[in-house]
């Protein structure tokens, strides 16, 4: 499918049938995620993915019982990691391990921790989440290329998550995606006009 | 080119070659953006689009002089916006006119309402920022779709940019994607081991 008609087909899907997505499909659907763009390339976040159904029905009671969440294949849970230094020392390290020039590592990760001191944690955490909506996009369209379903979430308890999934603190939920296959169909699609959204200089 | 190509061929260009996109491409792209989705479906986003050179010029002076302001074809400035309640209004109207049932848009609208109450200005801000972020994915996806190239670009002075655009307060620059022909060449991509982003539950 063409990237213009993933984007129109695309849709935030509220019920799924409960079928396994085979896991080759669900390993594709990682590496165009692994890929996405972030700032400096500090691809601060990590995907806790949930297949486990006790696991879904005790996230489903953090998350308003939303259908999707149970009736879902795989559970991808998109968590901003505000641990930047730590991600831009392992970036540090593979980098060199790829060849790359000493003297412009240096540069390249001096500039990032300059800019990582500039960040109280509040801003680290927003800067961290925004970078993980690349990552989420790449996922709900990347769904659809690869001929199954999602729907991109905000409405749970980010503490609660953490809490069931056990995670440490730089780690937060910060999006859920479901993924499988619909069980629902979707409504038309409705946007601003472009005349709104699009301004000319 | 199919999505996975596009997402290992998409890079961040530091050079463009100044030739200019056709219309009829960008208009592509701009239809790509606005599908993008957010939650709620608040859409609260602005794209500033700027072909005018005097204006890059000025723009580059507020970007550390980084040569892709100057040498694109497009510069798009992806702001946030922060008013959501306008947003949310401009949606219930648009609901209203494409026939939704009153009872439903009703129900939706006040979900929104209730929602936007909860965030203070900051929280409204970093919300408004990171869905922007899955408009600017669309973008940088649909640049390489449509055979044109593009950059995701963070450091620039939102503040400069909102003088030099004569942008409200509540419109505010979040993040640069240039876009038209490289001149430049990709390095290999550098990205974190599955085994690091993705955790199994």
């Amino acid at each position: 499918m063409e990237f213009d008609k993933i984007i129109m087909e695309r849709y935030a899907t509220k019920l799924f049938d409960k079928r396994r997505l085979p896991e080759s499909k669900v390993d594709k659907l990682i590496e165009i995620i692994r890929y996405a763009p972030s700032s400096f390339n500090i691809q601060p976040w990590v995907v806790q993915i949930i297949t486990d159904q006790d696991t879904k029905e005790k996230l489903s009671g953090a998350s308003w019982n939303q259908p999707q969440i149970t009736s879902c294949s795989h559970l991808l849970v998109f968590c901003a990691d505000t641990n930047l230094l730590a991600n831009i020392e392992e970036l540090e390290k593979l980098m060199i391990s790829k060849g790359d020039k000493q003297s412009e590592v240096k540069q390249a990760i001096d500039m990032m921790k300059n800019f990582e001191k500039t960040l109280n944690s509040d801003k680290k955490l927003a800067w961290a989440q925004r970078q993980t909506y690349l990552a989420l996009g790449n996922a709900l369209n990347g769904a659809k290329f690869l001929g199954f379903d999602s729907c991109p979430m905000e409405g749970f308890d980010p503490k609660e998550y953490s809490n069931i999934l056990n995670l440490p603190d730089n780690i937060v939920p910060t999006a859920l995606c479901p993924i499988g296959y619909a069980k629902d169909k979707p409504n038309p699609k409705l946007r601003f006009p472009k005349e709104r959204v699009f301004r000319y200089h």
